[in-house]
């Protein structure tokens, strides 16, 4: 646990690892050796360098390999793995016969490392079984989550003060960039899956936001250049454009998602209407989105309104579209589940969900908002308050 | 390849693959199968969804599995690796006998899939090859690295322009990104290591610079919040203290890495020795840093200077001391070599080496430069041009 984080963090540190037991017993995993910071964050409450062990029942024991982080009475400070099986064996805590291990986070050379701690233990992957503890909120990240979605919601209300009349995209980014960490944001942007990365997030303003981008992001852009292609390009900002911000907050370790639309001037009314077309979505999936709802009809229902409302060729991007409309945050940007095609998820109560039916206007840009929502039983409840309408500037 | 960049590009890429094939060839591998971000950047001057296949001998071919990137008639677009090998038998490719995998990249679940692909065939790491191989700069990356240093170190002169006194190290900090990115920095900050992850760089104010840090780097701090403890702290910048500003540059891909100390106001006599201490040893380094040099004497070499000095006890940290004091740099921050205790390695003519002999002064802060040198046949040379001494603010 991590010193001066009081009595209520360590309460809910507790629920995490409950949460996370829970799932052990079910798929019979004896104990979880975690080794990423992600997993050590969210077990740990902070970054550390090391190592948590978690039986299926019982207290976590922390395996720091360097100072730094966690302290306190389960801590038992090591020089690498090797020692943690003879440590465990002095705290009487017998080997693991099924033991979990991030497979699909740690790189192989790690897992050929890890694998040989504990001879005869079967591994199994435990990386999808974190990430649906991660996905169901505890009380203690929810209240994060909600004071993170509120100071996102304020500081995208600034974003306008900040234009000034023939800027590049870049050049506004930069500004927005700055408003977001003077508020607080640690700037750090964590996302899951190994080929993906991003700097804070995008803007895409007018064509940009239908160019192809080989990131997985609901919309691309084609970026600065070519060793970094996605987002802002260096366009000048000009009439008739809409311009998409969509930069994360991450105030408290928890990323919050919202993209808001700017338009420079007037834009067409097909931009117009798409754009009112996605807010009628978020509408129709947040009453929709009560615990128990199945992710993939959420998505087949917004590909339906799309239809309905003569979208569908613009939803999700130009030509490379994205096949989902939403995902949940938290720790990263992209937590489970996702609200696409072939998604076997249902919604959870305290899950935490960013909604994004986006359309791509040829010859304006990108609209429809994203906010982040929390599952509860009247359906979503938006953690990102602020007016859903494009902003002209 | 990717489109637009010229025959300049084209020809580089061949030098890059050519010098991961003579280590190839050294090690007996018929082929590798490249797909983090990272080295399909260094193999196709761009990131990519996909993968990579070279063999010994000949050119690449390159596999995306999304839009966006490589662009070419090596390009053959596949939904999923599973179709490689088919591709390749149609080209009149013999599957490999011995084939690399980046199991010090990617996931152990990537590996197991990736490892089906060719039954039969002898599985190596080629992780370090293609670090090895990155790490002795082409033509075209030392021209890179040149402007991304000069660059950088104009703005590093601007660093004093956007301080105001009784200010934060964290709003000082923000001035500092946004000089970097209004001069056109990507922002994306590339570091090797699954525990590694940095946003843009690090502010260290006063006693905060010998603060332990769970993250691998020179110096730490305890950062802003726990679920990212490194770098700044939100102290207030007072007389006496000393600054690191320690922020890369990344203007094309490439990472310069450059360290300048600013003080509020007149700083203790003994941080000022430490600071010009540092500056003897970059020199010192400078002349001995010939191709053939040991890292591991040029690291000894900085321990007996700082001894004879009188600042053992305070090179590179307080209570938790790095154990080196340089490393490569270029696609990532931490390329090959490291110049530190254990480094069996030699510099190469061609490598890009960030040279940080840094000192903790308890009571003053951080002193000492880092600046990025270009490893030639007269020694380093500097490619982050700027003075050395210490800018009193």
């Amino acid at each position: 646990m991590f010193s001066g984080d009081g009595q209520c963090l360590s309460k809910d540190l507790g629920l995490r690892c409950g949460g996370v037991q829970r799932r052990m017993r079910e798929e019979e995993l004896d104990a979880v050796l975690i080794s990423t910071n992600l997993n050590n964050l969210y077990l740990a409450g902070g970054v550390f360098a090391g190592f948590t062990y978690l039986q299926a029942e019982g207290e976590p024991l922390f395996f720091p390999r360097r100072e730094g982080g966690v302290c306190g009475e389960r801590v038992h400070a090591i020089r690498k793995p090797e020692q943690i099986p003879g440590v465990l064996r002095e705290l009487g805590v017998s080997a693991p016969k099924c033991l979990g291990l991030e497979a699909g986070a740690i790189t192989h050379s790690t897992w050929l490392r890890l694998s040989t701690l504990f001879p005869g233990a079967e591994l199994r992957d435990c990386t999808g079984l974190l990430g649906a503890a991660r996905a169901v909120k505890t009380p203690y990240e929810i209240a994060l989550m909600k004071k993170t979605g509120s100071r996102h919601a304020m500081v995208i209300g600034q974003f306008p003060s900040v234009y000034e009349p023939g800027m590049t995209d870049q050049a506004w980014m930069i500004e927005m960039i700055r408003l977001m960490l003077q508020a607080g944001s640690l700037g750090i942007f964590r996302v899951a899956g190994e080929s993906m990365e991003a700097f804070m997030g995008t803007l895409l303003a007018g064509d940009n936001g239908g160019a192809v981008s080989p990131y997985d992001f609901a919309l691309g852009g084609t970026g600065l250049h070519p060793s970094y292609p996605v987002g802002q390009c260096g366009v000048k900002l000009q009439k008739g454009m809409t311009v998409m911000a969509d930069i994360a907050a991450n105030f408290y370790g928890y990323l919050t998602d919202c993209s808001r639309i700017f338009s420079i001037g007037r834009i067409a009314q097909r931009a117009s209407d798409a754009h009112q077309l996605s807010i009628e979505i978020h509408a129709a999936l947040a009453a929709a989105g009560v615990p128990g709802a199945s992710c993939e009809a959420l998505y087949q229902q917004a590909l339906r309104m799309a239809a309905a409302g003569g979208f569908a060729d613009c939803l999700m991007g130009g030509a490379q579209k994205a096949r989902f409309i939403g995902h949940g945050t938290g720790l990263v940007i992209n937590e489970q589940p996702v609200l696409g095609a072939r998604s076997t998820a249902v919604l959870q109560e305290g899950m935490c969900i960013a909604l994004e039916p986006k359309f791509f206007i040829p010859g304006t840009g990108a609209v429809g908002p994203e906010d982040t929502y929390l599952v509860t039983s009247q359906g979503l409840r938006s953690l990102t308050p602020c007016p859903q309408d494009i902003v002209e500037v």
